[in-house]
């Protein structure tokens, strides 16, 4: 089993008064994981006209817990990993730190969707997708 | 038992290239709700100097599920009840509506802390406080 | 001539840790003011399919001078009027006040344009529109 | 005289319903490219205890055109160079790209102030800032 990080840096614009980084912001960042995630495997939650995978990922479920503040200018780390693959779902299992130290702690689902007309409607993961997810799955082997 | 409401319209800013609200800003509804409720009860969660109550309420937990998109210009309801009300933490249930269709439903869990020294310390809630938050306790008996 | 007037009270996830409105939320606020003021004439910068005008607005400058701060829970007045209407664009005046002191004063200029394809290109203001932007522009007559 | 480069790609939080970046995430990545380029220097517009210079960096004006639209995903260049050095504020001069094309061009002013019992007061800008700020001053001579 693997970890994917993502890394960055708390911006002003994401403090709020009490001094601190505005919770909202936290899942941000986890949604900038889970996309950077996504095109370290070569997809995307939004694709372009001629991209390999044209699905989309709405996301219908989020939870978090917030255990200690983050700050300006703190540099924060997301470990992403995948607590499950479903038919259509993924449910990610994102840790957010800093050095080391947990500032919170989340899950997200995101369904694999297609547009057919104007609608969005929940399809399969296609098995290439799935094969790329695979070595995230919590508990699974790592890659030979 | 009773539930609160509040009301707001979708703004531009708040919708994402997919062309409904991002999930962040439906997550901010819920505190916009949260805070206009504590208002509504003559609570704030920043207090000023002088005010009544000296407490603030950090959020340690958010659960949310999205049931339907969300558009610009849209008139959406929050409505806030509270699940739990423990030593010094309080747990709303928002139910977020557009004309009594289910948008999203979510918790969110708020400490009632004090500022001791440089830090924030959970407190028991007061009394009259927790006698302000008990008419919208789900299942309790309405006011007399 | 008429000043058009938006009010709303400062949200929490719109402070930053200097204790106050992050400017960008100031800036928002002001965008919402636009669009609250063409509501008001019937019009959207988001029109849907069935409108009686089907031109967006994207803007293509902004300019904003900051007097003084405000925080958490002030309640913000946006003064709306027009600076200039061109041949496809609008110049708006905006006057951010809390209880009749300045706390920003700002420009914004949108530009008429039309879904042509999949390109958005300028078009001349329609006679229709023009009428009831008129009695908003500095300098004109009231309405009779 | 040199350019200050500050690089990121575009979020989705940070797109809006016309499919493209919103205008005021625009002055968003202004305000990092500023505070990058002030951390380069080894400053902060938000200093800790026992930080070099105590002064903080309040914005008083902001103005910027926007030429072409920015989407998800984009990544973006924001060059920074410096209009002017006054006694107590410094003007910045901010060029948005997407590999050469011009997304927006804007200033930003912001004013050294120091903390003085609850209030921010305007102060003369250090010698030492002053030199470390020069070589991004437009027209200057380049570093020796």
């Amino acid at each position: 089993m693997e970890k994917w990080t993502f890394r960055r840096r708390v911006e002003f614009a994401e403090t709020d008064a009490a001094g601190i980084v505005h919770f909202a912001s936290l899942m941000i960042y986890m949604e900038q994981a889970e996309h950077a995630f996504l095109r370290g495997l070569g997809l995307s939650v939004f694709p372009k006209q001629g991209d390999e995978f044209p699905g989309t990922w709405p996301r219908v479920h989020v939870a978090c817990e917030f255990f200690a503040p983050a700050r300006f200018e703190d540099e924060l780390t997301v470990l992403v990993q995948i607590d499950r693959i479903g038919g259509s779902s993924v449910t990610y299992r994102m840790e957010l730190e800093r050095s080391g130290e947990a500032i919170a702690r989340g899950t997200m689902t995101s369904v694999h969707c297609l547009h057919e007309g104007d609608r969005l409607v929940p399809r399969p993961i296609p098995e290439e997708i799935r094969r790329r997810l695979q070595p995230y799955l919590v508990g699974s082997s790592p890659r030979a």
